[in-house]
């Protein structure tokens, strides 16, 4: 719609592992929290991030719950409400800013697939040339199933596809040979936090250039856990950068690295 | 906009209060559920219910969620992901049909004011001519925080109004006080349900002809109770209009109507 | 999301030729208008069709106006005034009722690409089967651009890839090729009304059984002619079922057949 | 929502009148163009302008067209379309910024009532404290058709009490009475564009402090004349600063002020 934009898309995202707490602990209290980066984004190269939102979140259904709504989060009496009373043991939130395309509930994050929920920041700006390729890759019922039209999507369930249940390192490996060397649109950059219900996966990738920010917290107040794209202040924990091309594994019980490093 | 129509608001409402469940055992699954409602009311006037819906239900705080959107019910994932995922121990549910006025979350059912939650299904026809008195009795701290044009959110601010904490009956004897008589309009019609987290209040009352249905049920399979604009099927409870003009106190514990019938 | 129902599609069409009028002419304004008929259908299978609704229009672009929403078209004061305020030579609406998939603006009609704008009522049932075939076949310029998820973007896409442009005949007839013969899952059934800003084309198809209904007007009170799903009342003019398997040609100078019948 | 935030509204506001132009031309088209505005305004206090938008414009009929939403303006393709399709001699749009309240579209700018429309860019610090006063001394017919809560539309039904039609200075200084000195809570901001149909009115005040910008084009490149928030490059034209009390009449003729200073 603005067509001298460039591509970008930073997002913010927050996710959660521990005792069971009402989501606005992340999202909503903390004095950099989710909805305040919302409006006021020190890391992210755009201030507005209005373009959308949602939340996935575990509870004793082994699929997650997801709520999404296109309408900027600050302004969503629904949101507040479902923070306040909704308590969970895992989460993920995301907020969306895009400045190019329309926003649609379809393309808000985090999309969900089964057990798994899946949110990213970053983009493939060669993806226009790939998207068939990508989609033509897909098994039926993963093909069937996408309703939207970005690239965060179409990397979910190229992973899907490729083995995350068994093996999430191939899994991330195996995509980002088929997303194959950035063009001459730019680098892929590639920061994605996702779950199965029991671990908070997180993966920064950047073929040149820097990824989109994540941190880790240590052990929270709580004795929970959290992933953030800014430090969420007053939670006390020291916060440390997710490294790049190696997927960490978080659980209550602490952070580790999977094994093998994700690109050759 | 359809102006040749008359100012009907026939909308469906559902309740339960017992152990914990998932809202969608209510409001999804029922053979006659409230989303089959929507789209196939049988005792309803229109058999069109997608003007809006919402849900209020109660958990650990004493003040209770509220998620309410103007698309119809039927269209929206987040509701049901919702239900599905949500569990609670009292909740009401309410889907509006209205064939006057703009569609706008805040004259969606249910409302909520501290601890209370209020919805109703009815119609004070001559509203327009008592709505400045009304309005002009509320005291400042109702009157500030109302923020819709609805008969049904006067209502429940003029119960407020009328110690409906201390006295239900005696609040809701007083506020019809206030609506007076009907007018040439036709008559004043005013089914609610509401409650304060531990009761699920019920009312009927017409000024003429018959108020709009409502029926409680028996013990359910689980060893709850449920109230409902018509019988959810698949239930196993028999179903019992609940009676005008006396208001009935619902509780885990069983069903029973306060001391005094609210009109003389 | 409502499981047990079929895959029905019933949607409401209007559209119009002629001198310029408000769109509320058509829309809003006669007896049995689009507007009316969207609550109060009397031919289609669902009584309720409030899950989007769109209008194309043409002016002095040869790019037509798009304006769709996913709010039933009943509580838009929007459409209301859109549709009092611009005025149009030639324009099409949809009114879209589905019990299928959620709703999202890249689902609702009419959908537009150039100078063209298209519109459905009906489905292929079999579509699941034969979408990433129908898909492959896209050239990149359309596959590139097509939104949503729908069996009724992908027929007006595939009606581009077919030489839409140059003859809307054999267009028609290649496609009916590619989507084959129905499956088991019941009968294609396809009506569908499409223009390039100068001419109103409309079609009729069912595999086996009765296609959607749609109706062509003689000439109206103002010159003007129009095409129905249902007659509009109060247009005074008498109106007649458009034929199957056909494409009619409808300017303000006529009606007429295009030579070949499209389904040999 | 955000209760540590100071209950700021800073919108932007374009008009225009002269010779009839698709609205993208004032809208989305200048290199500073509304859109442009809404995601990086510079003279505003919030860079993010994403609470909703709306049009009014007029054509043949005496009352406006107005089209409002809550989506953030630069997510909606009905909304350029609209843009690029309707043409119109006179029209005024705003894109709103809160921080407090939720969003909705009664409260989105303008605001219309016969052949009036109306939008705000300020605020009423202690709105709360004399809402119940203004609202009633509204005579019934404007009561009833207020729609939302906030102190723009109040002033805009104030003004139209005040007898707007008969003459705007008077109207604006009984109104600027009404509303009473300032309190505690900061000072009273009015920047507002309204027009009748035929002249565009302007008018800046501020009880200390400056108040929110607002400037006159000279003839536009077309012969027309617009008024802007902050200039609009590219429309080759000097912009002036509307001066605070006292009314300003642009119309294609020429621009003046009313007689009287409006704040004795």
């Amino acid at each position: 719609m603005l067509g001298s934009k460039a591509a970008t898309d930073m997002c913010r995202i927050a996710a959660y592992t521990g005792p069971e707490i009402p989501l606005e602990n992340i999202i909503v209290r903390p004095a950099h929290s989710l909805l305040e980066q919302s409006q006021h984004a020190t890391e992210a190269k755009l201030a507005v991030n209005g373009d959308g939102f949602g939340i996935s979140w575990y509870g004793a259904d082994t699929a997650p719950g997801l709520y999404r709504d296109v309408l900027p989060a600050w302004a969503d009496e629904n949101l507040t409400n479902l923070c306040r009373m909704v308590h969970s043991r895992l989460f993920i939130a995301h907020i969306r800013a895009s400045t190019v395309g329309e926003t649609s509930r379809a393309n808000c994050h985090p999309f969900k697939f089964g057990k798994w929920s899946f949110c990213h920041n970053g983009q493939i700006p060669h993806f226009k040339a790939i998207r068939r390729r990508m989609q033509a890759a897909l098994p039926d019922h993963l093909f069937e199933v996408m309703q939207g039209t970005t690239d965060s999507e179409m990397i979910f369930y190229t992973l899907l596809a490729n083995g995350l249940d068994a093996d999430p390192v191939a899994a991330m490996h195996a995509t980002l040979q088929q997303i194959g060397p950035d063009g001459t649109d730019g680098p892929i950059k590639l920061t994605c936090v996702f779950s199965d219900g029991q671990t908070l996966f997180a993966f920064r990738h950047a073929s040149s250039g820097t990824a989109p920010s994540l941190y880790a917290s240590g052990v929270l107040d709580n004795g929970g856990r959290a992933l953030a794209s800014e430090p969420l202040c007053g939670t006390a924990a020291r916060w440390t950068a997710i490294p790049t091309d190696t997927i960490c594994a978080m659980t209550v019980a602490g952070m580790n690295t999977l094994d093998a490093a994700v690109a050759a």
